[in-house]
C-alpha cells in the first residue's frame, strides 16, 4: 500500500522552478473553468500522516488558487450543535456547492480509524465504516461532485526525522505535540489500520492518491498536478449520461396494491375524536417533557396524496408543543442554493438537535415520488435513492433520532370532492392550483410509485404507517397515537453510548 | 418490504388462459435471440419462504423455455470438493457461459441467511456477507451478466395453509417436511433476517422481484412477465458503453518508483545456492508432509518481466515436491470457454483442494498488467479490478489458503542479454516471441502498472514480495525461502473453526 510512498521521491531545486509557474497558471485556469461553469463541486480530502505536509497543502492551494472560491475545514473537536446529530451532519452542512473546491483537513475517516487504532472499536465496525463512506462517496459522485482524496505519507523512520528536525526549529516548535509523538508510537498500527481503510474506499470515481511527505517539492507538484490533471479531465470530459439502463423493477400482473388494499372506511364521530385529541395531546405533551426525552430526537415525515390532510395532521402535532420544541418543515421546490448540493443536502440541514422535533411537510421522498414520476431525475437516479434513503434514515436511528413516517392515503372521489370544496372557498383556494389536477390525473402512476417506496423503505428501524384519510378524525387521532407510542419506544429503549 | 406480497394478488383462470400462450412464445422468442447473440449470461436466483413455490417456477421455466439451452442448480449440501474450497467456489463453477441461463435454487443467500435465523453469526456477519454478495453481482453486472433474484413469499397465515394443503394432499404429502414446519416457527425471525438481506442487495442492476406465492396463476404470470420483460429490455438496448471517465489514478513527477528503487545487485555464488537450495528443498518438502498441512492450501502466483526466470522458479519449487501434491498452471489468452465467463472464473477454476499446491505461471494480475497496458479491456474494466482482486484474495485467505506472489524483476539490459542468448539457443527459441520484443517497448507503462498493482494489492493478507532476479540463484532461494516461511506461518495460525 504505502511502498511506492517511502522510496525517496525527490525533485531537485530546477527542475521545480522551471515548473511551478506554468503549473500554477494552469491551476487557475482550470478554477475559472470551475467557476464560470458552475456545473459540479470539487471536494478535496487532506489525510495522512503528521509531519507529512497535509497543513502545508491546505495553505498551498489557498496561496494557488483563488481562495474566494475555496472553502477549508479544518475538522478538529466535535461543537455542542455537532454532537447532537449523526456524525456526518457536521460534514453535509460543509459540503462546497457547485463551482467551489471545499477543503476537509479531517474528514469522514478520521474518527472511525482513529478509534480503530485506540482499540476503541474492533475490525468489523471499521469495515462498516469503510463500507458507509464508500457508499457515500458514491453517492456524491452519482450527484456530481469531483472528489479528490489526498494521503500524505512517511515512512517510520522518515517521521521520526521530520518531528525532530519541526522540533528543533523554534519557529516550527510550536507544531509538535505530544499528541504527535504519541501517534508515533502508534505508527504500525495506524499504518496497518489506514492501508485496509484506504484499499477499501479507493475507487476507480474517487481514488487515493498516496503522496510520500519527505520532500516537499516533490510533495508539492505533486499536489498540484494530480489536482490540475484531475479538475482538467473532467472540465474538458463530462461524464457520460448516467449509467447502463437498468432491468425493470416491478412487473403488475392484477389491478391490487397496498394503497388499494388499504381500508379507507374507518371513521370517528366529532365527540370521541374531541375526547381522543385531548387525551393524545395530552399525552404527547407529558412525554416531550420527559428528562430522558433530552436524549433523543424526533423526525416525522409526512407524505400523501393532494388533499390527504397533511397540514391538519402536522397542527394536531404542533397544538400539544411548546413553540420552541419543535420545526416544521415545509418542502417545495428546491432553492437555488439547495439546488447546488446532492438531493439530501436539503433535508440534513434540518435535522434537529436533540431534545426536539422536526416535522417535514414533504421530504426526501420526493426523490421517488413525484421526481420520478415526472421525470424530474433520471431512472438511474431515483432507483438508487431507495437504498442511499435508508442509509440516511439509518444514521439518523442510530443516533437516537426516533423516525415517523406517514402516508395519508385517501380515495380518489375523495380527494375530488376536496379539491372542488377548495376551489369554491375562498380562503381555501390557494391550496388548489394546476399541478395538483395534473399530479391526480397520474394517480396510477403515483401509486405504483408509493407503493414500490413503501416496500423498499419500510424498515425494521424506520416503517411506514399507511393512515386511511378519507375521514380526518379518524386520521388525525392515528397519527397522535402512533407517534406517541413510537416516542415511548424510544424512551424505553436503552441508550447505547 | 413483504407488504406487497401479503394482500391476496389473485388472477383468475380465464386472464391466465389468455394470457399465457402469448408469453410462453414471447419467451422462447428472448432465449433465442439470447442463444444466437451470445453476448451476456443470465443467472436466475430462485429464493423464499418454503411452500411459496420455488421449486414449481424452476420446473416452470423449463418447461416454457428450450431447457437445452439452461442448467439448473439446486445447492444442497456441500460436497466434499466444495468443502475444500472458499464457499463462493461452487458458485463460480456452475456459472452460465454467455447465451445461457443458469438457475440457482439456493444461492450465495441461503447459508448466511440461515446461520443468522439459527443465531450462529451475530448482524454484523450478516451485512457483511451481504456487502460482499452486493459487490459479487456488481462484478458479475460489470461483466455483463444479466442478474434476476425472485423470492417467492408468503404471509405467516399463508404459508400455515399452504404447508397443511400439501401435507393434506396424499401426492404432495412427501414435499414437506419436518424442516418446513421447524422453519416456519422460525417465520418472523426469517421475515426480519431476509427482508434486511433483500433491502441491502437490491441494487438497480440486479434488483430484487418479490412475488406473493399464494395464488398459483398469479405467481406464474409475474415470474415469466417478470422474465420477459427484463430479458427483453437487455436484448432491445444493450448496455451503455462502460461508465463515466474516471479521474487519474497516479500521477508521477519524478522517475523513482519501487522497481527502480529495489537493488537488483544481490547475488549468490554456485555453492552456496546449491547447498541453500538443498536446505530449502527439504525443508519445502518436510512442511508439505506435516499433519497440519492437510488443512490448508497453497496457491503461489508468479509474475515478473519476460525471461524473468518464472519458470525456473516455478521448477525449483516442484522439484521438492510429490506430484500428486501441485498443480503448475500456465496463464495464456483464455480459451473459447473461459472467454465466455467473467475474467477471474478461469482462476477460480484452479483453486486447489485442503492439502495441495497451486502454481500459478502468470495469473489474474493479467487483468491490471497486460490487459491494461495493450488495452484489451477498458479503463473501467481494470480500475474496478483493484478491489474485485482484493476481495477474491480476501476470499481465499479467509478459507485458510496460504497465498505468495511474487514479482520477478530483472533490468532492462539483463532483459535484453537474455533474450538475444534465447534466440540464439536452439532449445530455447521456443522461448522468445515478437510479443516480448514488443512488450519491451513498453517498458515504461509496464512499469507503472507493476507498481500500481503492488500498491493497490499487497495486502496484509496476501503481500507481494518483490524478487530482484538478475541473478537466477538469487531468486530461486528467495522464492524457496519465502514460500516455506509463510506455510510456516500458516500452519502455526489457529485454526478458526
Amino acid at each position: 500500500m504505502f511502498e511506492s510512498a517511502e522510496i525517496g521521491h525527490k525533485v531537485d531545486k530546477a527542475t521545480y522552478e522551471r515548473e511551478l509557474p506554468a503549473l500554477r497558471e494552469a491551476l487557475l485556469d482550470a478554477q475559472y473553468d470551475l467557476i464560470s461553469r458552475r456545473d459540479f463541486p470539487v471536494i478535496v480530502l487532506v489525510g495522512g500522516v503528521d509531519g507529512a505536509g497535509r497543513s502545508e497543502s491546505v495553505h498551498l492551494l489557498n496561496a494557488w488558487l483563488d481562495p474566494r472560491h475555496i472553502e477549508t475545514h479544518g475538522m478538529g473537536e466535535l461543537s455542542d450543535e455537532e454532537r447532537d446529530r449523526p456524525p456526518m451532519w457536521r460534514f453535509w452542512r460543509e459540503l462546497p456547492p457547485k463551482g467551489k473546491i471545499g477543503v476537509f483537513q479531517g474528514s469522514w475517516y478520521s474518527l472511525p480509524i482513529l478509534e480503530r487504532v485506540y482499540g476503541e472499536i474492533g475490525n468489523a465496525p471499521l469495515e462498516e465504516a469503510m463500507e458507509r463512506n464508500a457508499r457515500f462517496e458514491q453517492m456524491l459522485s452519482d450527484e456530481g461532485a469531483l472528489i479528490l482524496k489526498f494521503w500524505f505519507h512517511l515512512s517510520k523512520a522518515g517521521q521520526k526525522k521530520r518531528l525532530e528536525a519541526l522540533e528543533k526549529d523554534p519557529r516550527t516548535r510550536w507544531r509538535v505535540t505530544d499528541r504527535d509523538w504519541h501517534h508515533f508510537k502508534l505508527y504500525d498500527k495506524f499504518a496497518k489500520v489506514c492501508s485496509q481503510a484506504l484499499r477499501m474506499t479507493s475507487s476507480a470515481q474517487a481514488p487515493w492518491h498516496i503522496v510520500e511527505g519527505a520532500d516537499e517539492r516533490y510533495r508539492e507538484l505533486v499536489f498540484g498536478r494530480t489536482l490540475l490533471e484531475t479538475l482538467r479531465k473532467r472540465l474538458d470530459q463530462p461524464p457520460a449520461p448516467a449509467a447502463a439502463p437498468a432491468p425493470p423493477m416491478a412487473v403488475t400482473v392484477d389491478k391490487l396494491n397496498i394503497l388499494k388494499a388499504l381500508d379507507l372506511s374507518a371513521r370517528l364521530d366529532k365527540s370521541s375524536y374531541q375526547r381522543e385529541l385531548e387525551t393524545w395531546q395530552g399525552r404527547l405533551n407529558l412525554l416531550t417533557r420527559d428528562k430522558r426525552f433530552q436524549d433523543l430526537s424526533v423526525v416525522c415525515v409526512f407524505e400523501g396524496n393532494d388533499a390527504a390532510g397533511k397540514g391538519g395532521g402536522i397542527r394536531r402535532i404542533t397544538g400539544a408543543l411548546d413553540a420552541r420544541r419543535y420545526q416544521v418543515i415545509p418542502i417545495a421546490a428546491p432553492s437555488d442554493e439547495e439546488k447546488a448540493q446532492p438531493y439530501l443536502w436539503r433535508f440534513w440541514r434540518h435535522i434537529p438537535r436533540r431534545g426536539r422535533l422536526a416535522l417535514f411537510d414533504r421530504s426526501w421522498y420526493g426523490r421517488v415520488l413525484v421526481e420520478r414520476v415526472e421525470g424530474f431525475c433520471s431512472e438511474y437516479d431515483w432507483r438508487r435513492a431507495y437504498s442511499e434513503i435508508n442509509d440516511f434514515e439509518a444514521q439518523l436511528v442510530e443516533h437516537r433520532v426516533v423516525l415517523v413516517k406517514f402516508w395519508l392515503a385517501i380515495s380518489q372521489n375523495e380527494q375530488l370532492k376536496r379539491f372542488k370544496e377548495r376551489e369554491a372557498t375562498g380562503f381555501k383556494r390557494y391550496k388548489i392550483t394546476p399541478d395538483d389536477w395534473r399530479n391526480r390525473d397520474k394517480w396510477p402512476e403515483y401509486e405504483q410509485a408509493v407503493c414500490d417506496m413503501v416496500d423498499w423503505t419500510s424498515t425494521e428501524i424506520a416503517p411506514w404507517t399507511l393512515v386511511p384519510a378519507n375521514d380526518k378524525y379518524h386520521a388525525r387521532i392515528q397519527i397522535l397515537r402512533t407517534l406517541c407510542e413510537r416516542i415511548e419506544a424510544g424512551l424505553r429503549a436503552r441508550r447505547k453510548s
